[in-house]
């Protein structure tokens, strides 16, 4: 998201937002566990029309929160994480539509997580929170829907972490949407990304600073963990073609390397400050292992059988958008969701975007995704 | 490579080997520093012919050693790295070759490095040690071979991290091979790999064992820091396809989720089991800093103005080898080594063998390896 400071006379912003809360009693987790109460932070945007036709839900990415669009106080620099697409005349029309975000469950943003404090000890609940999947998270988000009194979502939509919890809930509640918009994601997650989130997570947990979680009151914090972890994390954002283009081989500021332990690549350089302090100040590494957890176990199949008898229950339409230089959920594992969403019948419409932001393109390309979710939303129905 | 033990009966074996070592007085290093004494630990398999014309020099990758084929002791149970390559009747036929293969400068296996005793202080390098390139690990090398009166070598081979050595060497000292073996590597480290050697050394250095690289007499060792770099390493050698294969969403022995914070999937098992203990024991944190740090600072354009420059230095013919499912230096890379090549007007021969194996797969796949390379060997002259 551009910098971009609050600006009370832009026709083209939802203004000033307010984060919410809904809480209610208990939620049975995948794993079995009977959880609660159960706190779901989220934010709205426009207005939910009487015959409560008109909302759309938005899910975030990974590191994401509810706070989509607008500003929190009048000295907010830069807005939510999705403006460019969320406000009057925007492509999810705040004029028209009921836009709903919510942060998940194990986050760290408002919603019950690892930093949330446990009522019964009054102490935050560190690594005692417990572990939460992706179908956890969708199905708290359904009791908020439905506390609402929405039956059915005129849209969902969500790129990367945001597109599992999409295909998740379109699964488990196949009646709860007119139409899909999934960006950049997968139906499973593989091995290769398994693997990244395991060392991420070592990384966190082997930061002598971690304390088997309970730091939130210690003088000293798992920075450097999660710093590490986050690293991990950006180079999978990255495209190869990004990082070519627009860091390649380029010493930092300088011509010449130093031959010395210092910086000596642009890359490395954008790594420590997209990954420091200013990540660790928005970013709890306790909910960095229960994100990830909660991702390695995502394999849509595994509770239907297949991605073709997942997709059989619904009948909401999908708009599935890909992007050519995405290195983690590239276009031919979106092709794979396309033809199993094919043979289970289903409406599809399939965009490849031609982008070098790589995987990120979900969050930058607003132009070009503006267009297309635009007329898929107008003429779907 | 296969669990083999030691049989002094095997007639395709070198058999018993001693590691040995060739020290000179100094190096004026890329950076400008002038470093010695120098020593190079080495091996040697099969005999130098009377005109010195039969020596095969191997570069080892980034952990290897110089123990490429043989046994030290009749105990051993693991033969050296490259074992089924070289011997009587191999690839690298010892009948008829004289084969060498030398530890890096930087390395922790007998060549001077981070852990090697400074005989001015009788403790060791640690971080003091300077910074080596790839040329000068080469440049080492270079004198090794002068040492032993051969002015021309018959062939160079190497994969990977050892690929990049050969470049080096070819472009440096032109005139001192005939043939050139390259296998499954880069004329220039991207950004990418860069990022990735920034995130292994960022987690070794704030271990808090490593103790600013002086460790090697306490107690605690930054066991846990070479192990999230090692784990980053190997996910890149991994194919994304034999990860998928191999291990997929398998669970750890078992059939379902534990929902625990254990090792839940094969592949997390995996990287533990090859980034632990065992991979400590055989290789030092510091070492893994500093050839990481050389490799980044490899781009053999970067010496000569381009790679056609670097090649039309050389007269010597050229094998490339790319392996399909390579995903550090896959087919594309290697091509762009193989235009520049052409370009240059050398004389190059390039494959592409299919594998689901990898990176690795320069040390895997031995048959296919065999054939092209005897038959390279052979004919090129």
């Amino acid at each position: 998201m551009a910098h971009k400071p609050y600006d009370p006379g832009d026709p083209t912003s939802v203004g000033l937002v307010k984060l919410k809360h809904y809480t209610f009693d208990s939620l049975t987790l995948e794993s079995g566990e009977v959880f609660g109460p159960v706190t779901i932070a989220y934010e709205t945007y426009g207005r939910l029309n009487d015959e409560k036709t008109n909302g759309i839900l938005i899910f975030h990415a990974l590191t994401g929160d509810a706070h989509a669009a607008g500003y929190h106080t009048p000295q907010d620099q830069d807005p939510g994480w999705w403006d460019d697409m969320i406000g009057p005349g925007k492509a999810f029309d705040t004029n028209k539509y009921f836009v709903i975000c919510t942060n998940i469950i194990g986050g760290c943003q408002g919603s019950s997580g690892p930093s949330s404090i446990d009522p019964a000890t009054g102490r935050p609940y560190a690594m005692r929170f417990p572990i939460v999947t992706i179908r956890d998270m969708v199905a708290a988000q359904k009791k908020l829907i439905d506390s609402m009194g929405i039956e059915k979502l005129f849209a969902m939509a969500g790129g990367s972490f945001g597109g599992m919890q999409l295909l998740q809930f379109a699964a488990d509640y196949p009646d709860m949407m007119e139409l899909n918009i999934l960006l950049a994601a997968t139906a499973a997650v593989d091995p290769r990304e398994i693997a990244f989130d395991c060392v991420a997570r070592n990384a966190i947990m082997n930061d002598p600073n971690w304390n088997n979680g309970d730091y939130y009151d210690k003088p000293e914090q798992p920075v450097i963990g999660l710093r590490t972890a986050r690293m991990i994390g950006l180079i999978q954002y990255f495209s190869e073609e990004y990082m070519r283009e627009r860091y390649g081989r380029d010493f930092q500021k300088k011509e010449q390397p130093d031959f010395s332990w210092d910086i000596e690549f642009s890359i490395e350089g954008t790594l420590e400050y997209n990954a420091g302090q200013k990540f660790f100040n928005r970013f709890d590494p306790n909910s960095y292992l229960y994100i990830t957890k909660g991702m390695d176990y995502f394999d849509l199949s595994h509770h239907y059988g297949s991605m073709r008898k997942a997709f059989e229950r619904t009948d909401s339409k999908f708009l599935v958008i890909s992007f050519s230089s995405d290195w983690l959920f590239p276009p031919a594992t979106m092709k794979k969701i396309v033809s199993a969403l094919r043979r289970a019948g289903r409406d599809v419409s399939y965009t490849e975007v031609e982008t070098n932001k790589g995987h990120d393109a979900f969050l930058e390309e607003s132009e070009i995704l503006t267009g297309l979710l635009s007329n898929f939303m107008e003429h779907a129905l």
